[in-house]
């Protein structure tokens, strides 16, 4: 106690906050597991639905619960009206992640979890609406197009693409979208999921959770990474520019998004995955400034401070190929990691303890009132 | 190191999660104080904006502090036209802290915080506009009536029961709510503030902590008692009527909702004040019945297991008498913790260390990916 009351201040780094059957992240100082199963692994060979469904049903489906289950989502796509009347009542220069956090929180008013038997049902509802959420907004807002959010598409990375783009996406871009909701999908006790697991501990409603997630990932220090290597990265035409501007900016010890990790030691195992994608994606479309500054950023941040790409570096690149806007990349996080952050809710309802910390007071030990008259 | 990880998985109880000088409980076993003030002497000679002036900005204002502060929390009741077009389109039969959620985050929406130097702004504007949230809500979805929220009302306290009742309201009620307000302002690391603090810890804006921090005093192990309470003492008709039912209820081991605390050993240090406010509101309107009856489950209570009354118990009857319907006892409850929410935030900015703790981790060591045609 004496050790942990010392830790205290510092972020709970370090400090067990519960257990998980979820996750390990870097447990050999580079590794990733979503159930026991290797990121590589799931990001290679998985759909996005059936790494959701493992973590929120506990096993990976066979075809015919994989068929059920996509069948299901499907018809969970649509949007009520009081749901659309809400979103076209938000304008278009709010946050993204606004939306979503008022998107999923008036999803709550509409379809209220009731007891915790449903709650399944509400995952899957969270999981095949939230890419409807956003691109309603958005099109509505950016466009003045209420887009058809009931579309044709196969899964949740083509709904995503289909609903932004209001028409069926190439069959590249949807593989790459599966891989990269399984890669953002589940990370352990990060901020987002701990807000989660804080708020389950209540024994509130899922939409509660989730609502709280969304806005612990709205925090610089949290999600956005991926959107603030966008804004850096573009503003270079070519790698030398670059790699002459990131020079500039380890000298003057400016901040530089997209790499190192809190908890990765050696490399953060996503990265090799959707750098790949990336290439693929710039060779697509062509592309011979974009991938080529990304790829000399990440030689010169290694060379120079043995910094690796985190997950979200290349994730800009590969994003902004597929014609999504940077301010939606935060939002594409919140539709995948809603399966880490239910999962998360329904651990720590399986086995619950309110989670209620102490505080080091460093306040006055007395205060005496003093009458407003008498007052400085 | 190795003690913390044991204690993990018991919701951080006892385990130093940061620093505070807001407030501390229980130091001496039954105490409550803001920044070093006695909770007593608050609820006894203070305003509520006395108390969330103090909380906020880190001291009690003067005469001249307290006049500003409370003209301009006056000028800010207004709701956004957008704002009660939300509110609008949710329905009777939501539950109301799903409406006080989704009102602040579509505020979110509409007046964003995009720089932390506007912390105080958003934050008196918080303090000043959720009375009208929630019965603006209230008035419009269960009687039809779009109420006129930018009332003459002197304070927050009155302000509230003014929105809800769409008149003036008694002086003893403005009284009590004053207090009330007070007694419900602040209580250090609790579920709903730790929730505002992991938010912050991410640098999210301040409608994302509040927002989160609604979510979990939603849940039944935290906000909720006194409505919980409330259901319970109305049930009997007589002190002897609910003496005999408390005994039935003990002997069945059923859970008494407004008994006992985590932190609290010997007493609750604002029971005392809510019950005296209780009491003289049961001799205003000549109750026999309900105020009899709490006394009567307090003394069995006490005879029985020795457990004493928290906050939430005499709040139920005070509350009821003031005419407020059950349904908007946890709604009361944002409106005063929403000052001690937000100087958390204030505090976890200025010192801040992204909350990101540990977990143990219990599930399959490594599990061997299985192609679909194969599994079980």
């Amino acid at each position: 106690m004496a050790e942990a009351k010392q830790l205290g201040g510092a972020g709970l780094r370090g400090q067990s906050a519960g257990s998980t059957a979820l996750c390990t992240v870097g447990k050999t100082g580079a590794g990733l597991t979503y159930r026991g199963y290797d990121i590589k692994e799931l990001a290679d060979k998985a759909q996005f639905e059936e790494v959701s469904y493992l973590l929120v049903y506990g096993k990976l489906p066979n075809q015919a619960e994989l068929d059920a289950y996509k069948t299901k989502l499907k018809g969970l796509r649509g949007l009520p009206q009081a749901l659309k009347e809400v979103l076209e009542r938000i304008p278009a220069d709010a946050h993204p992640m606004d939306v979503m956090r008022t998107g999923c929180s008036m999803l709550g008013n509409l379809e209220t979890e009731q007891d915790f038997s449903e709650q399944t049902d509400h995952i899957d509802r969270m999981l095949a609406v939230f890419p409807s959420i956003i691109n309603y907004w958005y099109n509505f807002s950016h466009k003045g197009v209420r887009v058809n959010v009931e579309t044709e598409a196969d899964s949740i990375a083509e709904h995503f693409l289909w609903t932004l783009h209001d028409k069926q996406p190439d069959p590249l871009h949807v593989k790459v979208m599966h891989a990269s909701l399984i890669l953002y999908a589940e990370h352990e006790f990060n901020a987002s999921t701990f807000t989660a697991r804080v708020c389950a501990s209540t024994l509130s409603d899922i939409h509660s959770c989730v609502t709280g997630a969304i806005g612990s990932l709205r925090g610089p220090l949290h999600g956005g990474a991926n959107e603030a290597a966008m804004d850096m990265i573009e503003q270079w035409k070519s790698a030398d520019e670059a790699e002459e501007a990131i020079m500039g900016m380890l000298a003057r010890k400016d901040k530089i998004m997209g790499f190192g990790h809190a908890i990765y030691r050696d490399s953060d195992p996503r990265n090799a995955i959707i750098k790949e994608w990336s290439q693929k994606l710039a060779e697509q479309v062509g592309d011979t400034v974009l991938y080529p500054v990304s790829e000399r950023v990440e030689a010169v941040m290694w060379r120079e401070k043995k910094l690796f790409c985190n997950a979200d570096f290349f994730h800009a690149s590969a994003y902004h190929f597929m014609g999504i806007p940077t301010k939606l990349f935060t939002p594409i996080f919140v539709c995948s990691r809603v399966a880490g952050w239910t999962a998360h809710v329904m651990e720590q309802r399986a086995n619950n303890r309110i989670i209620r910390p102490s505080a080091d007071y460093t306040g006055p030990e007395s205060a005496q009132w003093v009458a407003i008259e008498d007052r400085a």
